[in-house]
């Protein structure tokens, strides 16, 4: 699906281009700024429009292909972009990443992507609402662009922080360290890993755009408006890189602590089974047959053998609580 | 709540401003240094300062939101930074960060934070009793409010320390260890790794304002004022790096003593076991009930088959008492 | 074995060459593209080649040399690469890695190997049928044979990739640890370590392959090129570093559930064995032999003992479940 | 307790002075060279001399705290540096270390400390011998200063590298592992800790020294001088490096070794448990009270009995030795 | 012991030189390289050779202490280099190294150690022998000469990588982990450690070595002879980090078997223990001496216990196997 919007800097108005012909017909006009947006195109319409627009080869294939890596490249007279907007994925505790491919220059942005992405419609509205900064050029549709798409990964990123904070929490509430905990502890830590593959190469390409020898800026007043998407990213590679930091610190107390319990259940064992197996013994003496065994003949004798099992089993049991076994 | 203070730079005086409208006479006076603190303030409040002040969009979009990073930013005719103080938690060994936002240029400094901050009574003493170093500018003030925010940090962390000095020396002490010391370990190093998120980036912004091309510097004397803080900051820095690290160790140890307590239960019960069940298997067999059982009908063979399993059980205990399990 | 391929650039025709004294006429015509595929050669082959290029005797040594390092190395008219091809080695779970050196400048390419190598083939069909890049040199030679050896990579990271989440999916399908898994994950690492030691080295070959001032780029349209290649071994490096940075978490999740599962374990036989134990003193407090146990002669004695034993094994029962031992 | 020695150049003679009021009059002269050591002064003989050396108030409020991490501070027209000299503390198994706060430029060397350093003896018998390099200024004795300094090091680091060599001898001498040995282990870690926090910045400073266009270098023979310490405290800081890498390795060798240990005593006591139970069960079951029990009435019944119990135990025996459970 | 050799450059011949008076007279020649070699000498021949070649006291102080670290310092007409030699060690598993501390300049080269080095001797025949590069200068001798100590890490390395595989291997053969291999890890980490504290310095040396500028280069074509062992000495170091990594993942694993063993063994102990315990809390049962206990008098009544013990003992084996605790 194409869907083509431009804007006439002149008349500072926005129109939708229904046509592909529009669309060339545009292209030549250097007052037009102009926005085309491919949701899962099949490879003609690429391949089609990458003549219209003279986009190279490699940067074609590239946007063909899935899983590429966040980054910039610059062409002879455009730049090739790749990034990522997320959501909360169909499962539960996921996250899905989109892949989005851009072809701009200072007239044009190309976005392709595989679904459709709600946050989308945001960014047309932020662009057509901001007639003020229309002199800024192509450079702040990127802004409205990339700084929505960033937005989109904080409530992401909370999620998976509450989610870090509340295992902890887990942990101090003497909850029992569990083979649960210690695969969602995995799991977590894997997600803020991808998080981290995808973000900390976008900040890479945001700084690039916060280069004041960037072609695409035209006015130098949009340069504050890229270092503050640059900003807002810098600050989720921070959060991310603290939580890594912290899962690893849970793993390690909730090993320890798996370690302290076993000593606790081991010195209970020992405590008891010394204890039982003591009592025992002195059953099983008075359980033998032996012809001469004066103590059997006396008369109190198993009441006294008795009581000196309990006053034994009392006295070890005071022992073992002042050396803590028990 | 809005505060504003001005330095007549020509006077050498200092006055307090009670109306928007004397802030805004004054800030044409080029002798004049400003200072304006909003305490909470609404909107409303600040959206007409920014508009006084000419301070921009973005800048002020991001002093209305909360949880900005440590940074310093250039805008076209001003600067805009945002900075923590600390403060003890409420609760028990907890931290509290107070966000301090900041638009400055070499006339003016405002400041909007949202609690009231103990610290900011001393930087106005600070500032006024300073007259010596007014053709320093703005800068004076800055430094004034810096050092005394960054010195907040040390019996913060001096606390930190001391407990971290301490759980260490609970290990030294021969104090078994529990979970009660693995939880606290696991908190006090999310405190150090929550400072630092506050601390690294705040001595970036340090050493920006170290830089000599700084504009903010009218006056180059006042370089060593801020290198001065940039020191304090590094060292804050340092000593969390370096008890972050050391309570990596101490849990490392923990676990290790765990394990090495848990071999000391377990050889203890191992011993005491085979011990306790020779002398059960020696009373069993007399318990036996076999017809002809000859050593049952020896007159002492039952104080015989005793003394053998005293003598039996002292072997033992010396056997295990020679390889350490006892 | 010798493979002697020429290109004309004047007529865009592909030639294969069957003598050695082709080749070395061939050598001075400034319109030949030369590429000569040495596989498997004996020292004297390589020694006749070494004197008509008037190659380096220190890179020549190299090139009869095995184990050498990814690099590139600048002779005074030639240079000198060493990449590695991969493929799936013969045994189940392991990586070949085969090394192929280069001796390159704008006129020719020499490929040195031990082993014939498939993806070769593909490399001539990609050449000899891209002919509209020609003017582009020796370059364009250079890009399909790095493109084709890096991209052969691909597969065998995904495998060993498959692998690991495989292993990852295991511990959340809540399947014991075990030594198999646990021996898995040690090759597994060691496979990324091999790879990781081959992949780096070649990203700075092609990092220095995409600087601008590589007198190997007689036209500039072949960086872009140099630059995909680069991308796609950049994205392989990545993916390495994350499996190998998830297979140690997953190495710890491991430990820790090991450690949980002996909890779990201990917890059981010590509720078990207090319990059996407890039964077996009351039963052996009955088999005592002493004269006078009133007990004993009581008609209901018996079943009240074993009444007692079962409630008490109730009691006990229940106790354990409680705190959850058993 | 104030020291001035001053070195008259011209005549290359050094001269102790005993008032103030000659160290202000020996300040005017070019030839001469001063080093005053002040050991824990008063504030007032600080701020004395502050005026006397128009020393800037920062400096001088930074060498009357403690603490200040090991820094170089160019001021208008003198040097501030923080360095550390090290003895060994008075308990066992510590390290002591004095502040050395020091003022110099090209005429003077000022030190302050609380403490008698011992060294400062030696520091002033090698300036005063040492005439030959007088016209390098006053970099030969701050050479000779630092020179003394780092030397004292050497020793201290080589008690804890003794310390650390013999703990892993421990280990490789089959000792069992323990407490002791843990508790020493993570206290010799944080005393490569400190010592690393102490030299890494002081290796900083005298890099700082090192470069060619330091002020301090009247003569640039002098340069090599610093170069040589500086390579000392880099050996100093490598041989930290190192073995705290070890001692982290010694932590873990020691986990597995009480780990392997555990799974020895375990399996020890799980044969030793299946043995003995087996056997009490045999008599145990001949020690029931049925009354038609054939067995109990063969006249051999009991010795087979007896043997059959010591064939199994052999038997079982030999089983746990073949899988080496005992 | 000294040795020296000169090289005639006019004549292209090698001589020996038997008197110090003799050195001192070619030492003016411009066309003489010398190679001097002083094994253990004793301070006076030192001090002897560095006033005949005024080499600086610093350099000579360095010379005369062991324990340098691999380093190259530039004085003002010559260069001091410490370089270290590696040998098998006497003792098995072990690495001798020896210093060689290296004074040379473009006319001279004098190598001074403390033992007697095997490879000098191919040092000197490799650089008698290569009379095509003499116009290189001393260049070709001190690459002869550190290609020739560089090349003699590599069996010793091989050695330390073998005995590293077959540690692995051991783990891989289902071997049980245990005392001996876990020490022998920490020394194979050590040795590494140690090869990296003088490997990684080393390469830094010759990153100076082939830097263009460096005054010893008399012949651009020398510089590719030391990019040469530049390469070798930088495949080392990666020899040596990629195993360092990998046997920490080994130590890693050593552990997670353990404990895996460890459970398994307890496992096995527990479900022994309750099948045995069971077993005997019947037999104890019967073994009361009740009167009233009407199963002891049935007739069969022995028998079915005997049978029920026995199909208890199946179902509860039969349990355990399900849970894979057996």
């Amino acid at each position: 699906m194409i869907k083509a919007l431009y804007c006439d800097r002149k008349s500072s108005t926005f129109h939708e281009l229904h046509s592909v012909h529009a669309v060339k017909a545009k292209l030549q006009d250097p007052n037009v700024l102009l926005w085309i947006d491919l949701c899962d195109p099949n490879e003609e319409e690429i391949k089609h429009l990458a003549t219209s627009f003279r986009l190279h080869p490699l940067a074609v294939e590239d946007a063909l292909q899935e899983h590429q890596r966040p980054k910039i490249e610059e062409y002879q007279d455009f730049y090739f972009m790749v990034f990522y907007a997320v959501e909360r994925g169909s499962k539960q505790n996921t996250i899905a990443f989109h892949e989005i491919d851009m072809f701009l220059n200072s007239h044009y942005l190309i976005t392709v992507h595989k679904l459709p992405i709600a946050a989308f419609e945001e960014v047309e509205q932020r662009w057509t609402r901001n007639t003020k900064l229309l002199d800024a050029g192509i450079g702040i549709l990127l802004y409205s662009f990339l700084d929505t798409v960033v937005d989109s990964y904080f409530p992401i990123i909370d999620t998976l922080v509450d989610e870090a904070e509340q295992i902890e929490d887990n942990l101090f509430e003497r909850e029992r360290p569990n083979r649960h905990l210690t695969i969602r502890l995995l799991s977590l830590r894997k997600e803020f890993l991808e998080l981290r593959r995808i973000v900390t190469p976008q900040r890479d390409v945001l700084n690039t755009l916060t280069n004041r020898d960037n072609p695409l800026h035209e006015n130098p007043q949009v340069d504050v408006y890229f270092r503050d998407i640059y900003d807002h990213i810098t600050r989720l590679a921070e959060t991310i890189d603290i939580y890594r930091d912290q899962l690893n610190s849970v793993m390690d107390t909730n090993l320890t602590i798996a370690s302290n319990e076993l000593n606790k259940v081991m010195r209970t064992m020992t405590a008891a089974s010394i204890i039982l197996m003591v009592d025992s013994l002195i059953a099983g003496i008075y359980g033998m047959n032996f012809d001469y065994m004066p103590e059997l003949h006396f008369q109190w004798a198993y009441f006294v053998v008795l009581g000196f099992m309990g006053i034994l089993t009392a006295i070890l049991i005071a022992i073992f609580r002042t050396i803590h076994w028990l």
